[in-house]
């Protein structure tokens, strides 16, 4: 633990898009400045102090960017360890490199929960279709064929059911290493927000339940059907997480709910882990005094962390392709915040904007 | 009243002080870039795609700037009217010079409120110390002797008493065209928010009461004593002002509040208008779904207004020059909602920063 940076320091953000943007528009908040850099002009870099289009491998551009500031932290799961490890040699970077390593493979990732006695579907690793169809032959479908890397957003995936071949599977999802999942039968989805800070200390918001719509979040909304025990347990598990990974930042733990007819230890299980601020945590911009993207930039600056305290109920609907088309309506609602992302054209599946509609509070107390 | 600018539109802000930070904080959420025009640099330019430095009468720079906006708004009402009318013959301007003209110079303002049957203390053009004089010996005091031109924060102004030297009085204003005003015993301070859209739609936050120090705004808190009758009377002042300028965006009316004693008709004075977004009105960062910042930044694109609705109470702090100093304790208190403005040294009586602090909604339904 270090002292915290003084307002005033620039903060390195590793990603353009719509997370790095409420990153440095919350981190503008506290006095904090921003240095973008990615590997091509996007949305935070309207509103980010400063900008750097470079490669990820680009050691060079990579060292003038630590050096132009006093930390480092990320918006996307799939910087490369590499890029992360050059500049945790330089600056610090949070959460790191080893968080990072953890999450963008799903099979280090399966490992490293299970180890921990977290409970998660049954996994297989699988490296070829031949050991898939091996695999199948001892397993009960519907299963899941994920690949190993670079999957987000229902991406990289492909269902099998009973009859399903094999072969067709292994090369839907480009013949690559892959972990089969047996797909869990869930009451719904839920998401812990933590965060962390550089001193160990936790705090974690409201959990939101979460719905998806073609393998990509739809709707959160808080607060969710989950008791006390089962939240609390909820929360244990990503504070185990975060203490594991001496995790700095906001930790996303994405959870099956299996339902109310199983005990608050058995209820949950794990699905992924997302080493950044989360897509069904925007809520807490409106619905807290203090949000998961200033509580963020408050543990990368190790700085005391906010409170997560929710002031309001929640629903946050993303808004997806040519969903954001209807933004004029949206805007004349009444009590409807409207986020646009600044993005350009609204190419399908991509997210273009959220709103948010809170209603008076209720819930746990 | 033209159509709405659609997202990704660029709106130009005369001024990049703590309040274009604000504002530009707010249009990115709304997906609308901004770009900064001032004299010299500050802390909006670090959240703003764009910036321009150079001076106000630069004609040149100010048409490429023009040319490079779909709408210009501003930050500060000492923008030159010069300014205002050049940037208007090319862009829309909201709000416009007309309000600027009136707003930045103490005797028209006066004189445009009392027109509209509006109440304000007594007052009295000066010119000279030997006008001064003259005026002093047909009235009560206590007075205040104010510049018309550029006074904010308790600058450009002086207290009389019945035994005041008029000449030493009109030299410590700097010798300048001045009101003198008679100080009105008030029991407290409030400010109205208005915001006016394109269209003429009109949207009032809940009325702060406003405590000052040394002429600085120190405290806002919501809700305020004034009943629903009184918060009434006080609404339809301010929407007669916006009326009457044909304004577009957030108005300020700061009033003297005469206490309980009064009718509601008779309980409210003017004090002064600001043609922008006010440090009063800061709360509504947190406290509403829908800050001061973005309504004024919808009413500037065309859009439709957003609810002012208030979903919390909330007090809002200033934090003046070494005040903001105590930055970690504030961070460290739960709930407390800290802004710094990315300023750079403490100077004394300078904004440095706010906090707002949140409590369970009550007042009027």
């Amino acid at each position: 633990m270090t002292d915290p940076l003084p307002p005033g320091s620039t903060i390195g953000i590793l990603g353009s898009g719509q997370l790095g943007r409420m990153l440095s528009l919350a981190a503008a908040r506290l006095g904090l400045k921003c240095h973008i850099y990615a590997d091509s002009h996007g949305p935070a870099m309207d509103v980010a102090a400063k900008h750097t289009i470079a490669a990820y491998s680009d050691k060079t551009a990579l060292t003038e960017f630590a050096n132009s500031v006093a930390a480092v932290t990320f918006e996307f799961e799939n910087v490369p360890v590499d890029t992360a490890k050059h500049l945790e040699s330089l600056r610090p970077v949070r959460p790191g490199s080893h968080a990072l390593e953890i999450a963008q493979d799903r099979l280090s990732e399966k490992t490293f929960l299970a180890n921990l006695g977290i409970a998660v579907a049954p996994y297989a690793a699988i490296g070829s279709s031949a050991g898939l169809a091996s695999t199948l032959s001892q397993w009960r479908c519907p299963a899941i064929l994920k690949t190993r890397r670079m999957g987000y957003d229902g991406k990289g995936q492909v269902s099998l059911e009973a009859d399903s071949d094999p072969d067709i599977a292994f090369s839907a999802i480009g013949s690559t290493a892959a972990v089969l999942e047996q797909r869990v039968t869930f009451a719904g989805e839920v998401s812990v927000l933590l965060v962390r800070g550089a001193d160990g200390a936790c705090a974690a918001y409201d959990i939101p339940a979460n719905t998806h719509a073609g393998g990509i979040l739809a709707r959160s909304i808080v607060p969710c059907a989950l008791d006390r025990d089962c939240a609390d347990a909820a929360g244990a598990i990503a504070r185990k997480i975060a203490s594991a990974l001496d995790y700095v930042g906001l930790l996303a733990v994405e959870m099956f709910d299996l339902g109310p007819g199983h005990s608050p230890s058995e209820r949950l299980i794990v699905n992924e882990i997302a080493p950044r601020v989360h897509n069904s945590g925007h809520w807490t911009i409106e619905a807290c005094a203090i949000s998961q993207f200033e509580n963020h930039m408050r543990a990368v600056a190790g700085w005391p962390l906010g409170s997560c305290a929710r002031h309001s109920n929640a629903e946050m609907r993303n808004l997806i392709g040519r969903q954001a088309e209807d933004w004029q309506s949206i805007a004349a609602e009444p009590g409807a915040a409207l986020h646009l992302y600044g993005k350009g054209e609204p190419r399908e599946g991509r997210k273009m904007g959220h709103v948010t509609r809170l209603s008076p509070r209720t819930g746990h107390d």
